[in-house]
């Protein structure tokens, strides 16, 4: 099953059968608070800065959050789309937790978007997958509702059947354009959270076979040496269903592993794509070359 | 199931629920000319060079090859096992594709060895396992015969059985003493070679239980960056039923990512090991902690 999203010049195809599609994760202000001033003082220079830097590192699409207290998130949005689709023709993820915010990108956004997210919450999908439908995007589910985050799989499966039936059924969205995120926890909070949750990617795949993605650097969270466990991660996820994830392309290590993955799992014939970035990274300064060191902030 | 693997002085327990069991590789001349020669002048400085990197790098056994050319292997395997046994109590692997050369290492080896290998053909397998079943070893066992190295998993299956049935029928060698290799192909020679290793993997897992073991570095054969592809295959073949693997314990960025496995696997509660193990590079010389740059030497 294909998900394809498009910029007013390029498409890009998720799918089990292609390379895993790297969803550049930085255009976003939460946690950093310099970010946040420039937002709310109208400068979206910082915007300029990540889309570069993120594009560089082999990002494939875009995600698009401008959630800065105190701001005009939806304006924020129409300017930052607007921008982005200035400066680069990749896909853009349009990502809010406003319906508001998501519509107003939306309406300015020249192609096929990805919109990050609906819960499996009744009133969220009423609101959220009729603007999906309105304008024809692809929409990201996550299976938890009103009463939990589910932890079993099972539940997990149950919740994505109800997203998925909702979206098809009442709102004659395609189910090629549900993408579902099967819910990665930290590691280290629980052991078996990362069994969890491949074992959610699994069962989503032979049911229904959709594409997935989730947001990487959730499952590091807490550890030491985070972009390691997210590099052995992404590898695992791919083979067990997860066709995409939000991840930040500035890091060669995780990036690369996702690449070692297309190779391994039988989605770059001949390793050419593996050559070929390889000689990329030989050919780019030290620098861009140089995996992250053990122990490198995480900003 | 546990495969247990001793000295003199200390046993390692490799299985499905167990922290994935490294076997260092080096202690190994092969396509290594300055060690053949002093090996055939009755030089083992090197070995205990070797020794002691794959001890510093992690190693949890170690593999203990002796093939030079144009010299007395059996020799050279009893002064090797004898002088490995005085620098570490690390459980050893006899490697030799000759059985008196393994029956040489058996001999003055104290405690239960691992035996590489013995293959699914007649003449090696009543050749073999009878020196394994005598001294109370464990082995690992090549699911191919003298017809093919199959690649159809289900082809690596059918001789996986009739291995294990060699074994534990006419050898009386207990199921959990057999320690089964996938075959691991080079993923550039063929784009499904990989597939075919995780498939086998999973179908032996699910048959018999028993544990797996693999040569990690030859996946990459033939291709750039080889630490990376190792980094990301071996979580992958964790996820599918792999439980060691003779690899390379001077590579942080390999052993790194074993571990990660075990964190995101359920075999590291807390991620207690993952911590242990950062702490410990941060407190090593940099070069120690420094992972693999893109391009190194494999030597």
């Amino acid at each position: 099953m294909h998900t394809t999203i498009s910029s007013y010049a390029k498409t890009v195809t998720i799918g089990h059968d292609q390379p895993f599609a790297i969803i550049g994760e930085r255009i976003n202000p939460t946690g950093r608070a310099k970010f946040q001033r420039q937002l709310r003082d109208g400068d979206l220079s910082r915007v300029e800065i990540d889309v570069a830097q993120q594009v560089a590192g082999g990002a494939m699409l875009l995600d698009v959050n401008m959630g800065a207290p105190l701001a005009d998130e939806a304006e924020l949005m129409v300017q930052a789309v607007t921008l982005i689709q200035r400066l680069t023709d990749l896909p853009l993820v349009i990502d809010s937790s406003i319906p508001e915010v998501l519509e107003a990108g939306l309406a300015v956004y020249q192609g096929k978007a990805l919109v990050n997210s609906v819960t499996a919450e009744d009133e969220r999908l009423d609101t959220i997958l009729p603007l999906v439908k309105r304008y024809g995007a692809a929409v990201i589910g996550l299976p938890n509702d009103e009463e939990q985050i589910p932890d079993e799989p099972q539940e997990r499966l149950a919740l994505t059947r109800k997203l998925i039936y909702t979206a098809t059924e009442r709102y004659q969205i395609p189910i090629e354009d549900i993408v579902i995120d099967p819910l990665a926890m930290p590691a280290g909070a629980d052991t078996g959270n990362t069994m969890r949750t491949l074992e959610t990617l699994a069962l989503i795949r032979e049911e229904f076979g959709v594409n997935t993605t989730c947001g990487a650097s959730n499952l590091s969270f807490g550890m030491p040496d985070r972009h390691a466990l997210t590099a052995a991660f992404l590898p695992v996820a791919a083979a067990h269903g997860l066709t995409s994830a939000i991840m930040d392309a500035r890091t060669p290590q995780v990036v690369t592993a996702v690449r070692a993955a297309d190779l391994l799992l039988g989605h770059d014939d001949w390793g050419a794509a593996w050559i070929a970035a390889y000689r990329a990274a030989m050919a780019a300064p030290a620098t861009q070359a140089m995996p992250a060191m053990p122990g490198q902030a995480q900003s």
